[in-house]
């Protein structure tokens, strides 16, 4: 309990809503406790659509399915759209903490500068029982101004109720290459923004490309390490005020188990206070996923 | 888990949020998947003054001394004032469910018909990360018609903020005698009057005198079996939709720890769905209190 | 420093627009950072009529005369109503700390059961550059629906303005005796519904007088050290969450050099946070009055 | 005391709380009391990006290095972005003026035309016990109309909230070279647009280049003494309504301390209010960053 | 003052508070009562640059000096943006009527159809005890639709409020030659637009160039007198609900003595309200700025 007490003393700017339920977030599932913290999310139905989802574990289609795995699995919350959300809520209410995702961006539009849409509202997450929002910004999108604002009112309005903001930070736009995005300069300015933003969580991919993006930042990383998967991590935890908020790690396309879980090991090895992981779940039977999912809370919980 | 379930069936008017802090207040603490409550409140020093409150046990007059109480002891939820709330609230987010007491009524001024003075509201209820409001009725008095008033808005806006309701239901008024307050037919009466303007939760007092109060009501209690307490206090939960609202049963002025047990164990004996014990247990030293609790719920547990 | 830091522990549930303005008062003039604080108020213009204040000392008739003076002696903080604070405001705009006193009361009116008229808003107290705003109540009041309802929004606006809120707590109604109003019983119930509604720093009347009012707690007090006035007091600031709210004393009526310091002698070791002291000062002539604030301040001091 | 009042004469036309404010900041630190300010701003983490910004001192990952450092090293104010701010407000509220950075502009996306993004609100403000509201415009951008309509709501917002508005002046925008951002004609016409719009602290950066940018300008200047930095400093402290307006000036991009220094004294020489000095504070090490700070400070102080 | 009534004749479809206005203004100076209207604007510092505007006579630097100039020199009224007014209102208040600028157009940027950006709102006005608005419009813009959609906004809450709209009503767009934007029929169609819009009192510069801009408004010319200026402003005061609206006429680019004086003869002559002189004024140096004001004056009082 210690450890989740001293990680809300960077919180002391929040009311005790919002601390009420950061606590509740770290205080569910396998990892309570333990200031560590795994997330379910599932917005690919929107984000991808739902064969490129789901069809690979086809009980996924079922929202129902998604809520019950949650629980099951001793995550600590569970993120979705309105629609899963609201399922997942109503037949379960208080089982597992919710995440509202508040704005999704689907695939049938593609554009250099991506803004999501707002699908839903704080509203809404009152009336579901959620303990967060989450947000999703494109750090690099021309649209940031309008992104930017948006999430502005949001982070306010949630913190207003007592809600939490999950911020997920994934640069994109027209000026960064699709290797840039993942690079370690880039994620370590996304994870910046939605800390300066107010963002209470904040979730990065890992920053799995080696080298520099932005050419007016090569010379400043010249002395910092940046070699191995580990040391980036590092230092985007840093960039997300040196360890004062919370930074979890998406696991990022579906891949093979056993990348999956050095990944995660390398994320933790690096500071990373956790893993919110989707596809590589959800893709798998549900034996399958289960037992990945424990693999992956066994090495935080370690 | 399945007795709260159970009980949660009949709460499916309810929006989601609200089903979340009532699963919440019934997992919470030694009686947490029970279906039965216990509840911790503290608002005696506004209620009858701190003195008189607070120095048998002098602990008491420290805010915090409460809020460590309720958390220890394995109650489901701990109710008081703003004032109390706002420090257990900042001060241990999240680790108990809170129920803000939004009316109080003081003892420096008395009246045959009390009227409660508003002291929170829902806003604040939010920004302290409670489960639930707390609002005190006194069916009887002639100042019902604010009152009710006050009540249906408070409910109303507590559930669209996802925040269950929890109702003291304590007749009084200048058309009742003292002793009438706690007979059968009224405070069923008072049970069902919470339950028709939406309460989630009720807590009445014990129907401890024997009668009926009531001239009307009195031709109609003639085949109703009301000789025990065990008795009455089966008819005050069937009053309350027959058991499909959670009905709890104050443990009233200050007693002896054997009468408080015998008191608790007939209304749990009648269908009682739990307990709300205040002066019972504050006004004893903590290791005292905390055992009496324990036997309480231990009851309650059995 | 470290005292007024060990103070704002007990604030944490505030924002910290509030606690910077908290911070502020007691970080101004002679006692900045002990901790302790002395107010000066000059309310009795409107409470008592002109002449009864200001004859004595006629420069007390000119507002400006009031700023400079809680400027020079090294008060925390001045408060008055709208108007001499809209004075004190532009003239000396961030050289004191000020409280609008936003309610008020004056003689012209006379009932058993006393409504303070509200005067001024939170907006008035923002554009003025105030630190606080003051608010009467008067426990034991028939008005106290009215008024405590009252109180609850003015705290609320004003917290989330960043504003403190400094209650006067006064005991006054028709089932009080005149002597009761400063029973210890009777300033300790005025102190915890003060605390209990959400006030930062509460000022009450010294329990001068021996004995307890309520018949209800007489048993109560039978094992209460009251017998002295640093007795009573101790009780008083106990029974404003044990110490965990900021209780000032007012000078009450004008009187002797000697007599005020003895009291304030005593209310300081009783554990008062310091005094609020009006007509005792600026009813003498500046020098004397000058000098008495000294004396006071160096008790605190000491 | 008298320069910051006769200062405060030229800001009779604003309410006595932004004039607070304004004295608060001129009276903090060790330039109190001189009419003359430095700013220690941390914005660039949002602006350039975190390893860009903090990796030549690590130590500036950490928010709460940064409010500590403001509060020890004697400025008279600390301005960032929300994240920042938050932290600081919430450890040390009330130990250093907060001027919140409302809008910011990452450089993750370019433009020849720049638009900041709103990333907090005056609310903010309130909440977080700010003195004042920082906001970037940039003179000669095509998105002017936006960002000059977004100035006067927040400028009108902040003044009605009793708040100080401080306006970062940047010429940019694709009519201006490069070079012509500081040049002398392009710099005063920044500082009149900003204090024609209202604000009450204005920050430029040094009119390091000779010349005049614009054609239709140039005769104007053939008779207006800008040899010299000293004698463009003072043109564009007269084009902010002939030292009517606080006019303070960047220490711009990282250089060494003899330069930091050389230019500070010219622009105190030409009239200069003060500074704001970001970059080359916090990148160096903490003693020699505190240093280099304590000289540009005694360099106003003299 | 019979003139001024029979002008206020035409405007009887105002409140009574925009007339109190307009009257005021017509009553004010050395033109008191006589109808006609000289108007001492100073936007320049704005719309061109301070050192364009400022540099002949630096003494207009400073925003009082303007203040005082209006009023010692007996004009009807002072005209400015936010900041100029500020100092004007809160030194002298109600020694001049004052006109606040509320949307400008710097020069930093430029573009064929301009668009000026709002810079301050009716609430200033009203807070600065301005008589009236000002409002820039560019017929002929192609970014007409909002520009007019604006101006009706401002005008309705100005009259709202009981201020008077003064419109500077100024040809320009990409399909107008240089020279079109003065010619007679571009003049008198930029009035006609200002009254139809519900503009006070109207701004246009003279129609000072021969010939018809307008291909399709050629024919209808034919039979207008347009051969000299005055004949020229007689057509566009017609325009202006044949001379039931005030519409008065600037002094254009800075020129000769007798040039000015010789221009506004004609206007005057051709039956102009009277006239609106900036530059021509405020750059001369003082005493000979008064002076030539004065002959103005005495033109439109012979």
């Amino acid at each position: 309990m210690s450890k989740v007490n001293d990680i809300l003393k960077n919180y002391s700017h929040l009311n005790p809503g919002v601390r009420r339920n950061l606590y509740t977030m770290m205080n569910t599932g396998k990892l309570a406790g333990t200031g560590k913290m795994v997330i379910y999310p599932v917005d690919q139905g929107f984000e991808h659509g739902p064969g490129r989802s789901f069809s690979p574990n086809p009980a996924g289609y079922d929202p129902l399915y998604h809520a019950e795995f949650a629980i099951e699995s001793g995550v600590n919350a569970y993120a979705a759209p309105l629609g899963f959300i609201q399922m997942a809520a109503s037949e379960y209410p208080g089982q597992i903490p919710l995440i509202l995702k508040v704005n999704n961006n689907d695939s049938l539009v593609k554009t250099p500068n991506p803004l999501s849409a707002i699908t839903s509202t704080v509203e809404d997450a009152l009336e579901l029982g959620c303990a967060a929002i989450g947000f999703t910004i494109y750090p690099g999108t021309a649209m940031k101004n309008i992104l930017f604002e948006q999430l502005q009112q949001y982070i306010q309005e949630a913190h207003a109720a007592g809600l939490a903001a999950v911020v997920w930070s994934y640069p994109r736009g027209e000026l960064l290459s699709k290797a840039g995005e993942t690079k370690v300069d880039i994620v370590a300015y996304a994870a910046q923004i939605a800390a300066q933003m107010g963002a209470d969580v904040i979730k990065v991919k890992p920053p799995a490309n080696e080298g520099v993006e932005l050419e007016a930042a090569k010379k400043s990383y010249e002395n910092v390490k940046i070699d191995t998967l580990k040391d980036r991590v590092a230092h985007v935890v840093q960039s997300a005020f040196d360890g004062r908020r919370i930074v979890i790690f998406s696991g990022g396309p579906a891949k093979g188990k056993e990348e999956v879980l050095k990944e995660i090991k390398e994320v933790k090895a690096g500071g990373g206070f956790g893993a919110i992981v989707g596809r590589n779940i959800f893709q798998r039977p549900k034996d399958e996923a289960m037992s990945l999912l424990d693999d992956i809370i066994s090495i935080y919980k370690s």
